[in-house]
């Protein structure tokens, strides 16, 4: 296995984990019944990477070919279920980097991947944001409401800040373990400093 | 045409007309317009199928390179238009036999069909379930609510048992037509017995 | 480039402007953010082609390997938020005549593509339709609400009469750019005329 295949996949796996927590959390907070527990986890931690991997062409999608991802997404769901206070009980702050941690890992995960099948720089970057919101904007349209991602936050341009990083560094030659690293960091800290001064983007006011 | 062929091809037009139905039903209910009550038809019917194709690969999916399947649930939901009082004069009781088997056709049609495409085991019973119910997922995202198969009821549940008998009946050994009646009786008793004895899947109390 | 080529890449980029800009009044009515809007002029622009090239196995789709279209997109979305007070002034019948046409356009693009792509005529009809509405029923999909092309007016018919007469007129021999003006004037006509004479489909009324 290349270098670049193994940045791919620990990226990968890590934010699948992070993400099935969160998924599972979504849901067990809507409501939902075991089933729908470990569909949302299964829907959050591979909705983004199947979303990418259909557009970029990637056939079958690695969450259906590689058995690690469902079975992890799985498990973690699961975790979450059976020890939901516990989970419950994690700060809001540990909560929120774990997620940033999990954006920024999907996010050059899905920009490096699509780099990987030659699509142009520009549409690799948005591949990068919709492996890193993809999962989360399922999960809001299962949950009957609209995408938070889309209303409010510096959360998606975090992931498209962290995608257009790696793109970049990849053109002007870094290696491919550097660039993932510079990328996820811009992510992660773009993301964190957003919530921690409550950054938002602009939007234009009703009636104006 | 190989045996098992025959079998998913059966199994599957046989649910088609069933969801196509109960498509149309939900429209009508929803008041949508003819176009509208169509499009529900098309998407019950055909909806998990093409997931599952391109999830697992199957380019086109089958519902896009063979009219039958358009044609039959196009033919099954104008009929639930056209005889909508002698349709909404079917006895509960029928209608939930007839969703029963609808599910128990497309959850064995959906992990044979993946089996084929030589996607891991695991992967497969989800496809069976992914083909028994995304197609009502997709209904109830467009009619904006929360899709039922998530919040109660053992009904994927069902879906997934009778996929989980089909992929192992095949690693026993068994012929193709046994595994498939196997698990699409499964999933069919465990369907009723659920609506029957008011089985419910276990969710976490809000503020637990 | 074959000449049939020639006009599904004209009749799609402009039906691309037209309808990025109708995605970003939907967002910024919505009272979404900058991300929100750019994603909802991408979604309306490109949705309906992407569905169309999954479903068909155009693989990857256009709007992926393309850059000009996620392009066109972008740039048409940031003109509609940064001169919304513009676009707002622009009239209701100017904005109803541009949508008309953007559906014509994609209409035909979808029927010509699918048909390049050897599907069965029936479904080639079919996926004129998706390419014209499927934007817009994810827009609706992402603002949570029912999909209005399902509920009301004489809409996904037009497009579905357009790709017919494109259907038609090739398996009558016609030239690729004369049965693409007839099915997209046919199109067109139908929209404009049931807005102007407030045309609905039939629909069943509640308590029927």
């Amino acid at each position: 296995m290349k270098r670049i295949e193994q940045v791919v996949l620990a990226a990968d796996l890590a934010g699948t984990a992070v993400f099935a927590i969160e998924g599972a959390n979504a849901a067990i907070g809507a409501g939902l019944d075991l089933f729908g527990v470990m569909v949302l986890s299964l829907v959050v931690a591979l909705g983004g990477g199947v979303i990418r991997d259909l557009l970029i062409g990637a056939r079958p999608p690695s969450a259906v070919s590689d058995w690690r991802y469902p079975a992890l997404a799985f498990a973690a769901g699961l975790f979450a279920f059976v020890f939901h206070a516990r989970v419950a009980s994690f700060s809001p702050s540990l909560l929120t980097m774990l997620d940033a941690a999990g954006l920024a890992l999907f996010a050059v995960a899905g920009a490096v991947k699509a780099l990987e099948f030659r699509v142009p720089p520009f549409i690799a970057t948005l591949m990068g944001a919709v492996t890193g919101c993809g999962g989360g904007v399922v999960r809001d349209l299962l949950l009957a409401r609209i995408p938070v991602v889309l209303v409010t936050d510096i959360y998606a341009s975090a992931a498209l800040l962290g995608a257009v990083v790696v793109v970049l560094c990849r053109r002007l030659g870094c290696p491919p373990v550097v660039a993932a690293l510079l990328g996820g960091l811009a992510c992660f800290a773009l993301r964190m400093a957003a919530v921690r001064f409550g950054w938002q983007l602009p939007k234009i006011a009703a009636g104006a």
